[in-house]
């Protein structure tokens, strides 16, 4: 395994909390929020992975209010345009897991270039990590965008090697998201996939090259020369 | 819109019924049957759309093989290999929903050409439609595995235009995936879904042009010039 010269973490459910929005979701919705929350951030993946395949690109945004849409009317949950606005913007809000902000600091005191590779916006992810706080931690926030198609399709993967200038070799790609550190694999990055859930990693031909339950365990693996 | 001059069906959970296998499923995992089957069905889904994006095609078998592997670990049930051989077998053996032979007699008796576009593999699409005796309903049954990728790629879809010899919009295609009958919509065709169950069309920027509640409503539908 070749030396890791930068990580790159995706953004949703790996830094950032998708479920923060559970307690919005709650107070519209009281003892539904929870079930509205899987099955909407369920329904926005699948939105991002069918309008790719389909050449039908769209924001993440406009996946995350199309899935909420879909989410409410199958619940049978009125959505209001002031409830719909209000529950979208909490995904420009979210928190970040307790021992992110820590890790992320470490990592950079190690003098290793942090980018966020994201299938949010450009909007989106400035916003995300602007209102925790975290921004002077990244060199690149790169979004979708600038393709066009969403991960796990291998152009989203090629942004990183361009823009940090380095082979995928080198660098670690860092995901909560099993499909989405599968992708990674595929593409040639080496990958660590944070499993804070004990989660099931899917079957889809990759297998991650570290595992850990938080982003706190990552300096002493990369340390160790672990990844 | 164009008379319907050859009509195309989804496969799995269209004519077929794909959670035919629950039984079996309950045989081996007495309680959990349902449970292990829908969540098979979803990760099948998942696979053969993340493999496609990720430019890593398998066989349907093997997804359906994978994401039952994948089920059984999350939900902690014990998969040996006779187990594994049995189940996935079973999606050989579908049974066809109960207004379909009937259906696709009517359908026939008006001469238009019929036609299967499916995910499955040659092998599988043969085993099927031979199993419950419908093969002699159909002028053509198209399978994914001259593509290399899956639904909803538009290059599936277009599968269909080649074997028929038609354009999009002479053709009806019905399928009761809200995902599948988005991206045929997308692709040109005139859309039938089949809503048996009282579902939530996906909100992927596309509607079907008629839906129905069985195959049954189909024919007279066609008759009145409705699609």
């Amino acid at each position: 395994m070749t030396r890791t010269k930068a990580i790159v973490f995706d953004l949703y459910g790996t830094l950032y909390d998708v479920h923060s929005v559970v307690q919005q979701c709650e107070a519209f919705y009281p003892g539904r929020g929870m079930q509205l929350s899987v099955m909407w951030r369920q329904k926005q993946l699948e939105y991002t992975w069918l309008r790719s395949l389909m050449g039908q690109y769209i924001s993440f945004e406009q996946a995350t209010h199309d899935a909420l849409v879909y989410s409410c009317r199958h619940l049978k949950l009125d959505l209001d345009t002031a409830t719909c606005d209000t529950l979208c913007k909490a995904y420009l809000n979210l928190s970040a897991y307790p021992e992110v902000p820590d890790a992320l600091q470490r990592l950079n005191d190690m003098g290793l270039p942090l980018a966020i590779l994201s299938n949010g916006s450009d909007f989106s992810i400035q916003s995300v990590v602007t209102s925790s706080g975290l921004q002077d931690n990244f060199s690149h926030l790169l979004s979708v965008e600038r393709v066009g198609v969403f991960k796990p399709d291998p152009r989203v993967y090629t942004l990183a090697c361009q823009a940090l200038e380095l082979t995928a070799d080198e660098i670690l790609f860092v995901s909560s998201n099993a499909w989405d550190a599968s992708g990674a694999r595929h593409f040639g990055f080496n990958v660590c996939w944070i499993n804070r859930h004990d989660n099931t990693f899917d079957e889809l031909g990759a297998t991650p090259h570290v595992v850990v339950a938080g982003l706190d365990e990552l300096p002493a693996l990369i340390d160790a020369g672990r990844c």
